[in-house]
């Protein structure tokens, strides 16, 4: 019926995330499943079976099929590297889960090992894809509000806290969850900011004080043309996956609000208009952005054009996560240039 | 500092209603209120002390001095068309409070006996002069929706209900409750109703059934030009004063809201968005209506016009409201003609 | 990786809606599409190559399968009937699209013929699965608003009107569109309404009254105890899909409110708070409630309890809008005994 | 009717706020005007005539009245200290408008002159009595949403910006506006911020940068218990007075949302849930809250307890918008305790 090519996909790491991913390439009719690898096999077996795919524990037995058009890696965050680096060499264009990695060394020896390479690598920076947050950034970027001057992003976690594995290899909240408001920060604003002020404190769970961590925070950004921009983070409501985007221009302001899961309004003698908890998290609340990201890579590959989040959104992100984490420690402003001389300066535009 | 003149008023019936309407009147910069008639003598003075007013109980003595300039009557309902008919004869002009009376006799009599007379009574169907429900008749009498297609007005009362004593003299429902829904009818229809249906029922309180009044009310009425019109009606809500107009064309809808007290919300694990309940009565969410008719009906005065809210609206608001409960009473759709001959028709418009 | 059995359909019927159904079975892990039936065999082609089924405009191939364990019909309206007649002699299970028929008489022949039948038959009115209307349903059953008093069903399409040939079939507003209203009132009402009064306008395009149909229309309903429900339409709207449900008693208030693509809103100085439009129309909006009535149709199979939406949903719908197009014709109330005999009266609940 | 006391107020300042003060003061059935003074004859003229009031320039008529029960300074801000003092001096309670000055060191010198003193001092954050605002504040102090963690105050002015005159002698935007919000802030924390950080830019108006001052800006504050605070604030938007206070701890959220002229809501093919501009500016946005601080300032006569808000609030929030400054300037967080050695340390609780 479709003129639209079919390509087939090997999904490296089938956990949660990586079968999350498997059932959206399998839902498109422009993609398939084609590979599953995992180095559990027993995970890798149960999302083939799930769609028809073949199983395998061997990277390369997925990586050398001529068949395999493309791979999705949705693995333990630091293996991404490898696998990205072996995906290149085997010529197979990657979308890659955010983020690159949680070591901003790793992450930059990568980018110096991509340099030359024509492989497209897209980040998955779900949250772009969104279609209220992403609303939100199409009307600045339209000039709908005028210059932007102020953004205000509000990012909380349901609670309860993840389980301290997890945690314990997060890279801690400003590289594990700011990360994402740091990027959607980048996306609205359409230029970089020049610097960062974070502060943090603990007030959720002693765990993350444990591991060193922080459970709360608030940023400050500023950017070359002065706009302003606010994060707060927190790693448990109880009321739900709490995310807003706010910008504001001389124009005006656009919003984007939170999702729930029905429209129901209750109205009674203790309060009116009372409405449901917010959706729960990331897989319920962004499921249309996971599935839109795809159809965004799926269009690339079509149209042999760049990805529209690429390696250096994932690095980019990553250095801004380290200047809060810095900020927070020193507490002072710090500027990105300060933690990668690699990234741009308001002088030198990407 | 203005030019504006100072009309003093003879405040007729210092009950609650006379209370509050004699407290705008004495805020009013061009307003002031001169006599408070009651016929307990106790309820004249109170009110007339808070505004250094005179008290009196016999009437003659407010419409018979020179220097009132015009009369308020808020007294029991059945006293009304007697006191309009006294200031007419002594040519002061007459904000009068809803219903002119509950005995459509009554009213057709006063009616022939005002013909001829140039002395202005306004009927103070407050709700026109709300800002959100008149804010929805502006934005349909300027064509913002197109023609409209369906009106659907939302009228119920919080509880518990009224006492028996004013249950008995108010007219039932219909005309008590419904009427105000009716008068809005109109004021957006911009044209008459050429039919009424209603149905009703006894849920809120045996009170109601034992007065053989209704507590709970559907109606649908049809205008000439096919509009439709919905109006629904409880004696008892528990969240407060439930108060909305929702009115729809071919160009779009245009709806009021409740007010609440506050812009307070409430997020939490039993759920989200909970507001205020809503304002509770109609002193206080139409607290705003009742000064705008004030300051209407004083630049009436000045500017020698027409009342905006005349004899004929309130006549016809009753009518409608006796069309509705012989609909109710016999279960068939009654022509507002059936119950009045003096209800325009279509082909005659007034 | 689950127990769960899967149910091999065949999709009888492969147009807009069909083939919206069938990518519905194809995606859900408890059922797979065999084979795709239809008059035309491209589009039962198309279809069939989408989810890798069968395609064959022999209805006896489809129904003759011993391995179609369940058929779903979505075929034109007047071809119901004997579908459904040939999947009961098959007893093959039965998932139909609403309505049975628009004709009575026929629907009421289909009634008998089913008498002593043991296959299930389910009745496609989706709405009754939407989450935020099935809200306001479940929120009234487990008694959060005491008894039902009052229950108000707003529902306006989006314009322009279908084709001329859709609505020469599709046996007028009532039958169309309403019968989903009148299916939700008796959903929520969880009673069986006693008399319908149905007045309506031609207000929309002046094909509708070349048909001998109307194109606006406002009803009320009633019951035995008293509940009062108003349902308003209209084939035209310009904002979107409007769909409401609000339902009131004594302990409150319970609503759905209209669904939009995003949750952004913008501020500017036009005004505030400007929200998308709505949904656009009923495959975009009913969108979940068309996976989850397929989701408990397949829970049926498994669990071998009765359709929680069965002929007797669809007969009294039909019944319903019957009566109504009476009331509207005759301009009286009519009770739905004086459409059949077969609808039960308050004393004989079925 | 009432035994309440009426107490008489001189009116210091008759410009616009005066006029505003002085017309509450005549409504409220506790207080009347028994003096307006000003620089001007003209203005304390034409307010004094409205209330039936007595006008005068000079001070001591005022002041040296015996039947004057308490004064209203609503003069200059340069004026507010020496008007103060002579208050003090003739043993008469004040209200003054906010703030008490910009300039510190005049503001701690009136501190070390009242002390000893026992005329009360009420000091105007209207804010603080602003429904919607205030039921956040009575939300989180009654624990609503268990320990504070994060504060997000959202304070935006309609635009144009005033003129040149007045914001050259306001001391700039962290002492003229800001402050409003540092209060809000000590208000809902409950505690005293340890630490401000503060960035600002040039956006708006080129006026501001030629006065030195800035016009957008955003803060971070931290307390001892590690909650974080932040405020973002415009001297322009274009769709009204954009006043917001949102609360998060670990039981949920509170939040007050903006007020808008009325409840009216446009639907069409250009958007849905278009509502008004919000109310536009001050004197009509937190008309409420003015009148609310009168009658608190009231009731603290009559019970002859301390004012609710009180010199330390006015000098605590003017060291907070120095620290503000001074953070911009030097690009650093800043402690209260720099700015001021009488700011409370946690370590010192007031």
């Amino acid at each position: 019926m479709s003129p639209e090519p079919t390509y087939q996909f090997a999904v490296l790491g089938t956990g949660r995330i990586g079968a999350m991913h498997a059932g959206i390439l399998a839902r498109h009719p422009g993609a398939s499943v084609r590979w599953c690898y995992d180095v559990d096999p027993a995970r890798a077996e149960t999302v083939a079976a799930a769609h028809g795919a073949r199983a395998t524990t061997r990277l390369e037995e997925a990586l050398g099929d001529p068949d395999t058009d493309a791979v999705l890696i949705a693995s333990a965050t630091n293996t991404h590297v490898d696998l990205i680096l072996a995906a290149v060499a085997a010529g197979k264009p990657i979308f890659c889960e955010k983020p690159l990695d949680v070591d901003l060394a790793r992450v930059e020896e990568l980018g110096r090992r991509l340099e030359g390479s024509t492989v497209p690598l897209q980040v998955g920076f779900n949250r772009r894809f969104d279609p209220s947050h992403g609303g939100v950034q199409a009307a600045v970027a339209r000039g709908e509000i005028g210059a932007l001057e102020l953004l205000v992003i509000t990012s909380r976690d349901p609670g309860p806290p993840p389980p301290r594995a997890i945690l314990e290899a997060c890279g801690g909240l400003f590289r594990d969850t700011t990360i994402h408001d740091l990027d959607m920060a980048r996306f609205v604003l359409g230029e970089e900011p020049t610097e960062v002020y974070a502060t943090a404190a603990n007030r959720v769970d002693p765990l993350f004080a444990e591991l060193g961590d922080v459970d709360t925070a608030m940023l400050v950004l500023k950017t070359a043309s002065g706009a302003l921009c606010h994060i707060n983070n927190s790693r448990r409501t109880n009321y739900g996956y709490d995310q807003r985007v706010e910008a504001f221009g001389a124009e005006g302001m656009v919003r984007s609000n939170n999702h729930r899961p029905s429209e129901v309004s209750h109205h009674s003698a203790t309060g009116t208009n009372r409405r449901d908890l917010l959706r729960h998290f990331f897989i319920e609340r962004y499921a249309e952005a996971y599935e839109a990201e795809i159809r965004d890579f799926l269009a690339m590959l079509r149209e042999g054009r760049s990805p529209s989040v690429g390696y250096a959104d994932g690095h980019r992100a990553l250095v801004l996560a380290e200047a809060a984490l810095l900020s927070h420690r020193e507490n002072r402003p710090v500027r990105p240039s300060e933690i990668s001389p690699l990234y741009p300066s308001p002088a030198s535009p990407a």
